[in-house]
């Protein structure tokens, strides 16, 4: 079974160019960790405003959240990801709470 | 080649359940003409304030919404919606404004 993921976080959009050019070139160990914590077919969308969406396919959703905070390579990451965002308590992990699927078309 | 896209409407929140019941139940024509026209793995999200969030893919997002465009399906069903949306101009098919895609990972 496939759960699919939609979730919103918010950047400073004056850092949005350094926040898309962290995202061209996000480090091997953090794609392959994500990969081996089971988030697949996972894109980010930015809007001028700051606002980001985040879209991804897995299992389970909190199972593949776990899997990712149990790696120290999350930690290193997310640390240096710290700046870009606003209006987050905790990390930008633990702000991501799925939207409610209304539709899907296979 | 598959192009992700992202999108965003607001529908009235007051008319936030009828709109799920509506997408719970999308009339089979319409699904069929979705196919056809080449929208795959498509899911909308809806917060409780109205926003929807759409993610589609397909081998191209314009020539995918000029084949919906192209159908009396499709008509018929946005003109059945038009009550749920704000802040557009002409139908909401013309308001799918595709969001930068800054980050993917197969």
């Amino acid at each position: 079974m496939t759960e699919r993921v939609c979730f919103k976080l918010r950047i400073n959009p004056d850092f949005a160019e350094e926040y898309k050019e962290r995202h061209a070139s996000v480090w091997p160990e953090m794609l392959d960790a994500l990969r081996a914590a089971g988030w697949r077919n996972y894109s980010l969308f930015l809007e001028p405003d700051g606002e980001l969406t985040g879209y991804v396919e897995c299992d389970d959703f909190a199972s593949a959240q776990a899997a990712m905070a149990a790696t120290a390579v999350n930690a290193e990451w997310q640390a240096s990801m710290g700046k870009f965002f606003v209006g987050i308590d905790g990390g930008p992990d633990e702000s991501m709470v799925p939207l409610e699927e209304v539709f899907h078309l296979d």
